[in-house]
């Protein structure tokens, strides 16, 4: 199977998934159901599913496993989004290619769903495709990742720092927190879901999530300064109009492109004990270094 | 022990648990976790966990498993207090005797500590306190009870049913949801951080939570035209000034007073297969309809 392949065979289960996850349109609240689809189905690039589905491979989880794992950390981080887009916090009209959820329905109603959202990626991750005794661990992980001392706690660093000169090893703080605690736990959930991994295999993940999440960070710097919103499918430029401190803002754009490259390398490199197991997680690595939007 | 000092002894606990199970103040981001701990401790009725710790006694749950399911319970309460409060839902500026955390800090950190106490709530819930197999039934619970067909959903009916005249059926739904949802959670929780219950046990424990979560609605409804804000520790007379469907609004004040003394008869009539082993769950629903605040 190609990358392409076996990229679009994962999307297509994890969309059925969410779609399954997610309570139906007509469940009541309908009006609540119906914004939290909205928020969650057909759009985004899904890479925290594709980066749990590949470190599944590692352990023998079970697709099915790895489904649920995979929906629990998309809701997580749409929520994030919902909530950092509404007018208090980042005040952006466009996510997705798609009005944002505040602009299409109302403020209220992007403050539930997101709150909605993250405690049904808990109701998920307790679902019956997960063996019973994996179930705690994944939650805890997640957990630990979306809260005050992970995503949570990297986006109160974030709006603190608006208009404030940091120095490099602060903007890595952040962004370790804001973005990269949930890759890394998109990672090592994924291999959590199968046979209990061994500290080894934990060690050598953490190695690539921490890579993979630094580079997606600073390529996210590179596109918003290089991209316009259409391919975006959120506003261009608004790191910069916002003065929010960037890679590119710190040390420039072509700087960002060799630290996005050594980390790629960095990345392949934590992979090398697992061999041709790993094959998914390198490619991954390439496509957030590589991406255009 | 008389019921007074149980309830002194229960919430010194849960005070003690909740201050080790929240990041301490000079962790990073700082700012955020004394934030945190600003909306959590030294205030609130503490509800949930006292109908938390006395469940226990029925399954002989361990103290320290009571207490973190009694945390998990009340950061998810005080989370929602926090994201209620803020100026695009209930704009309130009052909460347990002091400033809302959207007035004593802004409304972004609001967003965020509503968002990361949900967090922390299941990051309490898998911690050693609790036995590893009792973990994720406890997570669900609450999953399911905080969410979009618990009390998110319940708050999400509230906000589409302002200036509406509703029907008794009506608000006794949006309240099942709203606040009976999370009280449903508290009983079911305390008897299943102890040994498995039998479905019977939960089944009595839901007719009781039923009753006393009604009955705890009831009241408030009552408190909100008879008391004052110092009393209550939050703006008095609110529903009516937002024009909010209330028990006292459609039944009327006498008719509110008998229903909820007619609810504490339901509470206890569903104690009757424990016996003496319900004396706390059975004061507690006394307390809940004879408080005054």
């Amino acid at each position: 199977m190609t990358f392409d392949q076996w990229t679009r065979l994962v999307l297509d289960r994890v969309e059925s998934a969410l779609d399954h996850y997610l309570p139906a349109a007509d469940v009541q609240p309908a009006p609540l159901h119906d914004a939290m689809r909205y928020a969650v189905l057909g759009g985004g690039k899904r890479v925290r599913p594709l980066l749990c589905h590949a470190a599944g491979e590692l352990t023998q989880a079970t697709p099915e496993a790895l489904d649920a794992a995979a929906c629990a950390l998309e809701m997580i981080h749409v929520y994030s989004l919902v909530h950092d887009d509404m007018p208090c916090m980042d005040d952006d009209d466009m996510r997705r290619g798609k009005p944002t959820v505040h602009v299409k329905y109302d403020e209220p109603t992007a403050l539930l769903v997101g709150d909605a959202l993250q405690s049904q990626a808990f109701v998920t991750l307790t679902s019956d495709s997960i063996a019973a005794t994996r179930q705690a661990p994944l939650v805890r992980e997640l957990a630990l990742a979306s809260g005050s001392i992970g995503m949570a706690g990297g986006q109160a660093i974030d709006l603190a720092s608006v208009g404030h000169a940091l120095t490099r090893p602060e903007l890595e703080t952040m962004h370790r927190l804001k973005t990269g605690a949930l890759l890394r736990a998109s990672v090592r959930m994924g291999a959590l879901a199968g046979e209990a991994p061994s500290a080894q295999t934990l060690a050598a993940l953490d190695a690539y999530a921490a890579a993979v999440g630094l580079a997606f960070q600073v390529v996210d710097d590179i596109l918003d300064v290089t991209a316009d919103s259409a391919t975006l499918g959120k506003t261009a430029g608004k790191d910069a109009k916002d003065g929010k401190p960037t890679y590119v803002s710190i040390i420039g754009l072509d700087a960002s492109r060799v630290l996005a490259q050594q980390l790629r390398a960095d990345a392949h490199a934590a992979l090398e004990p697992f061999g041709a197991r790993a094959q998914r997680l390198a490619e991954l690595a390439d496509l957030v270094v590589n991406r255009v939007s």
